[in-house]
């Protein structure tokens, strides 16, 4: 594997904690440099964030900040009036490319993606009006003037994405006209919804956003009062300022909340926030209060794939254990924000299991969410397509689209995916963690001095993970490498020994007296498996879902002449096998599984149901119920990537 | 049983074909003097229909009328542009009431209601406007005046229930004020909608009504032009008028359409006025087309119940086989709807298959929607109600309410049941069909002259039906009994004989010279038991549902100290047992079944999926898997009539 030389930044992600934070693990600086994150990333900065500005430009975006500018004339556009935050978000994801590339480095796309930042941000400082507002939807004349509409208005929730911004941009260039423009809406946000705020509103933001924002506002300034501001818009949530409504988090405040509900992208962009100010107040009652909601969510709300949010209607998580297939929602935002909050739990907790989720996440939910030449998206992301499939069209279409009327989820992914290497690892003062397994190299601080780590992957088409110690302390200090949750085989080898460390909780602990060149080798065990779920998943019952290492797996119908996937029975007894396919969606393994096709429906019965008791029927049925069949399932972040048709994750065995 | 003296009319319902329509059977009138039906339509007539004027008062509705015909003044009162149909579905519930009643007949109450019908009736002419035009929410200043919003407006559906509730006036109480007013908004619809108008709009109505509503002005009044109007309306939908959305069944012209789709309501109503023209005109496409689309609405579309509508998000049809438990949505008024759809069908073909599904929607989907004193309402109507369910409170919550916001369900329902007696029987020139068997008497004319039969049974508790013809004409007619296709075993006795009559495709058919006095009697063998579905309908596989006669049940929590009923097993190897029980739910046979519940889960793991070859866990789970358990069931129809809990239609098997 070629390493190019590669900036590992000093921890120039969007979470920084401060020096006081009440946290268990630090992110540590990463680059990614190759294997499949590598190759997935390329995508994104080499055809998604470039064209961000095109299709700014063709939806209206744009043009709303410059009216608002003064420099163009004409109408609001768009349908939602959250549009701007479009904007913000493509801007942070083009500035956490922008660091990794390196100032002047990077050829003639990437001076062009400069300018591009340097012109929007200029445009966005220009739009800003004296006193820090700036949201073109009230300034163009729809609604009803500033903070008349706080559920549905999203104006500190844009004023979220703007602060982001402009601290992306601030420490991927050093400049400050995006930073400074979102620190003047945060002063504004003071003002009106500050505790103390004389005249001010007694009231909180329909989409919750601003709570984390605010948070590393003040982690970027050292200033308090944006923690405050953020602390006191956690406290007053659930106190029916919106209305008392689950939808909005606001039937009961969080520190009594019992498990996540509603709306899924509002509920964890909260909860991110929350767990931002708990990691720096420290304060016991939030952090067990975040912790139990995880619980909750990741034990009966959430999808194999890591998806979240079981109802298109008001998009939002489900009763425990309603999981539908192909209804499930699983908004590829609430992905983003997913891993966003388990990020932000491990570094308070210091636990494995928010890894997990997140690998299990990025892996599937969220990946789906783009197309593999990342240029159509799916806003919606369904474990299942029936055979006789409608394309209702529109957003929530499940075919992938070029940009959506709502166009949260594209920007959300692209800088999500552009600060990937943020949220691969992390350090103490003890040691270094390794949380994601990616090629690349790692950059971290321990107590002794720094460490220099190089990653060698083929993760997670093949199970061997190489690290390098490049520099180091002298002295005891301790490696803890991930041992994912779906893992239940694996070698060890330090140095050139076996090595089988005690259980750590979800960690492998190597502690010893590293010198630079000594190497680790971590081999999991790939082999594709069948999962099944808690029989109160309802949806599910009677089925199996194909995994092998983080993947989850899909059969689609390009793959299986005939087509007929609701009619599809995997026959358990046979074993799985895989095939490396390189030329296949990018380079993909494929497992293949034995089962039937079922027959069509026989009789002439124009019922559905029929007696149970129909014993001698069901019985031939059982030894053989169709045409046998080979099933070939690709991994689900693929789908949809080639002619439409039905898919299953979920697949019956009987 | 006592049969009080009650009036038959003479085919008064709301249906009535012309001599020239293309059927096969005609409506026979009929009285329900007992029995099930009896008791149910008891509490419509005395709790549900007399409390309408009062919520109509405090919802608002009458407000608007008495705004519009300048008596009041004030703003529209009420959420949606459709409020006005409310008051005429009531009226129209009132008047089929009124026309059982008879004339001068029924004491106080029945003064009181034949006053309210008046006095509303005078209400709605006196709001009228002088070219005809009535819609009190455009009238108030709502919306942008009219025929400007075709799409969501809803003028044209308020009109079709003015019209119907005119013609129901009429049929009733001979009296024309509300038919006149029908009329005048139908002939104004006519200038601006139909065909040939100079000037007119080429648009259709967001939700059908107005083509049922015309066909039968047509019947009403011979007037040709009504029929055009309504077979125009439905000619022109499907062409993107409406913007070509499947939600409003604008995606292809009806007569191209392979399957149910969109809003389901719309969807059911749009069918049942094409019915409606198909049976006027004998034209054979839209026949066929009608029959298809049925064909693919109940083979993969109709949950159990009958229910139809399988998304929340926009009431709608699923794709095929997409029928979920938990958010099924089957609305109140898709049941009337399709109740509706049926019986045209059945009268234009004479096939038995309707009745049918008219049966299990009657005894299951649309009872649920009233609770048993007749006060409170479901809207939808899922077929589980999880633990650890959460409320979401509004129109849309499994919890039964007072009155919605969208109050369309509770007039439908007064409306149908009102006029249940309609829905029973029909004739043609050789002979009476019964369809659906409830206690009561039935008139019919047939070639030769008059038949009168009596009806006495106790079904769906008991399984006997006796029929008497109390006269009739001499020489052969038929006498055919719909077998319900769920019934696998029937004993059949004539005038004191055993009869076995060939398969007559859901018929048993009865051709003899019959005397006045002679007897038949049928009883079907209702003992409980066991329905799987489809292995398509993924929603419940590995389930089984307990059906007895029509009557499909459920489990209640309040019937299982402990709860837990998401963990329920059902053991298939042992038999159903059932009891009457006269003290419950208003007298009910509930059935109990030997089973397990599982036990909670175990680990403390936090994740909900595991290896699906854990076998030694599931071997054991399978031999045991939990705590002994008997489960009762109760009918559906009667479910949420005591304490707030979970539900289950559909029990796991293992």
């Amino acid at each position: 594997m070629i390493v190019p030389p590669v900036r590992v930044g000093t921890a120039l992600g969007p979470v920084r904690l401060t020096e006081a934070a009440h946290t268990r693990l630090r992110p540590a600086a990463a680059a990614v440099t190759g294997g499949f994150w590598g190759r997935r990333r390329s995508v994104i900065a080499e055809a998604s964030i470039p064209q961000g500005p095109g299709l700014l430009e063709s939806a209206g975006n744009l043009h709303n900040l410059r009216v608002a500018a003064g420099t163009e004339s004409g109408e609001f556009r768009g349908r939602y009036p959250f549009v701007d935050s479009d904007v913000y978000k493509w801007l942070e994801a083009a500035c956490w490319r922008l660091a990794e590339i390196g100032p002047g480095e990077g050829g003639p796309s990437a001076r062009r993606l400069a300018d591009d930042v340097e012109r929007i941000s200029a445009l966005i400082a220009a739009a800003q009006q004296d006193d820090g507002y700036l949201n073109t939807w009230v300034q163009l004349g729809r609604g009803e003037g500033r903070w008349t509409d706080l559920t549905w208005g999203h104006e500190l929730y844009c004023a979220g994405h703007l602060i982001q911004a402009g601290i992306a941009h601030r420490r991927a260039t050093g400049r400050t006209v995006l930073f400074d423009a979102g620190r003047r809406f945060a002063d504004l946000l003071e003002l009106v919804f500050g505790p103390g705020a004389p005249g001010g509103i007694d009231g909180v933001e329909g989409h919750p956003e601003i709570e984390t924002a605010l948070v590393e506002l003040y982690r970027e300034t050292g200033e308090a009062r944006y923690l405050a501001l953020s602390g006191h818009l956690v406290d007053r949530r659930g106190h029916g300022l919106l209305g008392g409504g689950a939808y909005f988090q606001d039937r009961v405040p969080l520190r009594q909340a019992e498990t996540v509900e509603g709306h899924a992208v509002r509920q964890l962009y909260l909860l991110a926030g929350a767990t931002d100010v708990a990691t720096e107040t420290g304060e016991s009652a939030l952090i067990s209060a975040v912790e139990r909601m995880w619980t909750a969510m990741a034990g009966a709300k959430t999808h194999l794939t890591g998806g979240l949010g079981a109802r298109h209607e008001g998009e939002s998580f489900g009763d425990p254990y309603e999981l539908p297939t192909e209804q499930a929602y699983c908004e590829t935002c609430a992905a983003v924000a997913s891993v966003h909050w388990n990020w932000r739990l491990s570094l308070l907790t210091g636990r494995a299991r928010y890894a997990d989720l997140a690998e299990r996440t990025l892996f599937n939910a969220l990946l789906a969410g783009v197309s593999l030449d990342g240029t159509r998206w799916l806003y919606v992301n369904p474990l299942q397509v029936r055979d006789g499939y409608t394309d209702p069209g529109g957003d929530k279409t499940n075919r992938r689209t070029r940009w959506f009327r709502c166009a949260c989820c594209p920007p959300n992914v692209m800088r999500l995916l552009a600060a990937l290497p943020h949220y691969l690892s992390s350090a103490d003062a003890d040691g270094v963690q390794i949380h994601q397994y990616a090629a690349g190299r790692i950059s971290a601080e321990i107590a002794e001095g720094p460490v220099g780590l190089r990653v060698e992957t083929d993760y997670p088409w093949h199970g061997t993970v190489r690290l390098a110690v490049e520099n180091c302390p002298e002295g005891e200090w301790e490696l803890a490498l991930r041992l994912p949750h779906w893992c239940s085989r694996y070698v060890l080898r330090v140095a050139g020994r076996d090595l089988r460390p005690e259980d750590g909780d979800g960690w492998l602990r190597i502690r010893r007296a590293w010198q630079p060149g000594e190497e680790v080798e971590l081999t999991f065990d790939l082999r594709p498996r069948l999962t099944a779920a808690d029989p109160r998943a309802d949806a599910v019952r009677g089925c199996v879902a194909i995994e092998r290492g983080p993947l989850v797996y899909c059969v689609e119908e390009v793959d299986h002449a005939g087509g007929g996937l609701d009619r599809f029975v995997l026959d358990t007894s046979t074993a799985l096998t895989e095939e490396h396919r390189p030329e296949l969606l990018g380079g993909v393994v494929t497992v293949q599984a034995s089962g039937w096709r079922r027959r069509s429906k026989r009789s002439g019965d124009w019922w559905p149901y029929r007696p149970a008791q129909a014993a001698p029927v069901r019985r031939a049925e059982a030894a053989e119920p169709g045409e046998r069949l080979t099933l070939t399932a690709v991994p689900y972040y693929a789908w949809a990537n080639r002619e439409d048709g039905a898919m299953r994750v979920w697949l019956p065995t009987g």
